[in-house]
């Protein structure tokens, strides 16, 4: 039983293939529910659609009780610290946190602290493990394996909290990961393993083409380069998409900046799997509330089995 | 059934008569919830307490799940399109959007782009049919029918959503409308049909009084006039509504500039339907998404049996 | 039965005794829930997590339904006055408010005026009467009684919401009450009645030392004081805490400033209470928001006999 969910470092590929599993079922419409009235709050201290609402959606589903946060207006106004917070949170009733924090590894403060589950829906330039592991479900769904899979990576490696969670946990898992976009985003230690190829080689290789976003809202300095010109030198043009692998797929994380990392017209072609990873978001999500929640459970019993001698 | 409910324009006699129906026997207590659980999120990019708090209640006597979801905080930041972000709702789960948006019909985007009913909660200086459906609703529970009723709209006719819906609407349910204000605001349209009256002939002759707002905040030039000049002159002071007729009624979409449309003293007075409408805009939000979701059940088992031939 | 509670002073001992006693038997497992679907709404025009977050999770304990108000994006920016804000929302459906605003007794315009209980969750530098419940819960659930104990209520005494609703309850409930803290907050009725003390005469003496927090966002000028200052002359350092009555307990009302009311070691030593504040909230919210609501039922039968006569 995992307690938290904070970082794909910390799951095996055990732990990772057993949620992959437990979203399956729940895609077959398997139902789960805790045994009594559970809460749970999402902190998300940066803006975000749609990881919030699909959060919302899985712990609806779950019956859970979710109670509003809203970060903007919150006691962090009044300087409190993030580990007083989800102290004050716990002490409320609250069950379980999910949190969103511009911080990198905010969660150190957390894990091991306050006795809730904490599940990580992004940190700084950090990880973003349920994202991760709805990409890893998408392409188990298409493919069945992970083993004599290649996988690109393209775009803004360096800043992208997706990149290093996905390319980590695709290795662990059996696949070959490789890597393209402008020199000015490598990151020095796939420079050094030999994973970039230009763009252009590395299209009809591919078994999976995983485009990044561009994080307009994070780079402060103005790229040297136009919106058109990424398109041309690193963006899913129409005639790239053409010379991709036969039962290849696209993937993104959105929000899709449409004519930029990726046509227009693309973006709902039938390779793509842009919306169809949003639809397992929910699912993975499930998986992970169920898992941390069934450890709270777990943790709870053996708490009470020790003192009360049951 | 109807798909969507975005404009008073796309609804024919017979459908406004039926939503009216639907809505009478919800405020007698029948009760309506969908076969399973059902998702809806509101998405308003305008401010409001009024429209928005109406469609949450209306959506838990549902029994539905409302998703919350903050447009100032959204990945429309991002620069996501309407599309984008719908289509994402769409996928994550959500069954039903309601939408309030500054830009003029922006639902045409999304109508039969997306597979989810839209129900438009005010578009710009457009609609907002579920306003108007109310206001019907309210007539038509005063009177027991629109024939030989005669309307009068008095204010900001050309900038105001529901001046024109509820003038198209209820000429084709027979009424009369008539129209009064200062005359910056005079709609061309109306003017030429003869259909404007100076303020003092009006009050005597209609059976309903309804008195539009005063939008402060969508006029970005200072108006000539000051708010006790425009009561002296168009609002429906304590002398005006002694000269009105018998059993006529005062309606207004709130919120009121009290003082400026009309008198503080008469908000609450008999005549007044001004806190009814907002209790009556439950049940017309109700019987609005009834419809949809009815709809949107229809076509999915309409699709189910196309595609396994049931 | 109350009908509103948005002052301690209206509070008679018994009602005050009955609510505590209510809110054991929710810390039992006793459960509550109205008889039909019932609506609140949390009207917050000032930021808060715990006092918000604590209601919600109060009302979904009753099974109630929440609806959402965000008092940023209100009608309230477009001129309403709070009484037609709650008058739309009870018209809406809405069964009971809580509020939290910074103009004093803002709930006089509402009280007698609106048919749904008010419930005062802080108003300007006036009451918060649940946060004041709950410090009297947590001093009774440790002490079993009023009489005889010595209470120290410690800072800026004067601006503070919950020093005068918590000094006044308690002198009520056969308690004594002295002050401390800096001569600029001192409050002259106190400082008339001989309940000042130093700091450090307090100490020893006291069975409950209540520590108020420093509002620096309510103070617009700069105090003359660090925090380091403040700390040496007037927060519970570790060696002051030494000094303190065996059984003796701290309080405070949260968001702590850590190292300046009191050590960051000490928040959460063995005599600290202020976590079990916090979670003792939520029972006295849930027993504050039954009586209320039983008032309301009570009301409306009330009202049914005398028209029909039952």
């Amino acid at each position: 039983m995992l307690r938290n969910v904070v970082s794909m470092k910390d799951l095996s590929k055990d732990e990772i293939l057993s949620i992959l599993k437990q979203a399956r079922k729940f895609t077959l419409g398997e139902k789960w529910f805790p045994s009594q009235q559970t809460f749970v709050a999402n902190l998300f201290f940066e803006p975000s659609t749609r990881t919030k609402t699909s959060f919302e959606v899985a712990e609806r589903k779950l019956g859970l009780d979710v109670v509003p946060f809203e970060a903007g207006r919150s006691s962090v106004l009044k300087g409190e610290t993030l580990y007083d917070t989800v102290r004050t949170l716990e002490s409320i009733g609250i069950n379980a946190v999910v949190i969103r924090h511009d911080a990198d590894e905010y969660y150190h403060e957390l894990v091991n602290n306050v006795n809730i589950p904490v599940i990580n829906a992004g940190d700084g330039c950090g990880q973003h493990p349920t994202q991760c592991l709805l990409d890893l479900f998408t392409i188990h769904q298409q493919f069945g394996q992970f083993e004599g899979l290649k996988i690109g990576i393209v775009g803004d490696v360096r800043h992208s909290r997706v990149a290093h969670s996905n390319a980590d946990a695709l290795k662990k898992l059996g696949a070959e990961v490789k890597f393209s976009g402008p020199s000015e985003w490598f990151e020095e230690e796939y420079v050094q393993s030999g994973d970039y190829l230009p763009f252009d080689d590395l299209i009809p290789e591919v078994d999976v083409l995983m485009l990044l976003r561009i994080q307009h809202e994070r780079h402060n300095s103005e790229s040297a380069m136009s919106k058109e010109e990424y398109h041309q030198s690193y963006g899913l043009t129409v005639e790239r998409e053409k010379r991709m692998k036969e039962n290849s797929i696209i993937m993104h994380p959105a929000p899709v900046n449409r004519g930029v990392e990726i046509a227009d017209e693309l973006v709902e072609c039938e390779r793509s799997r842009i919306f169809k990873q949003m639809e397992n978001g929910v699912y993975i999500r499930m998986a992970v509330l169920k898992e941390v929640l069934e450890g709270r459970m777990a943790n709870e019993l053996a708490y009470k089995r020790r003192k009360y001698s049951i």
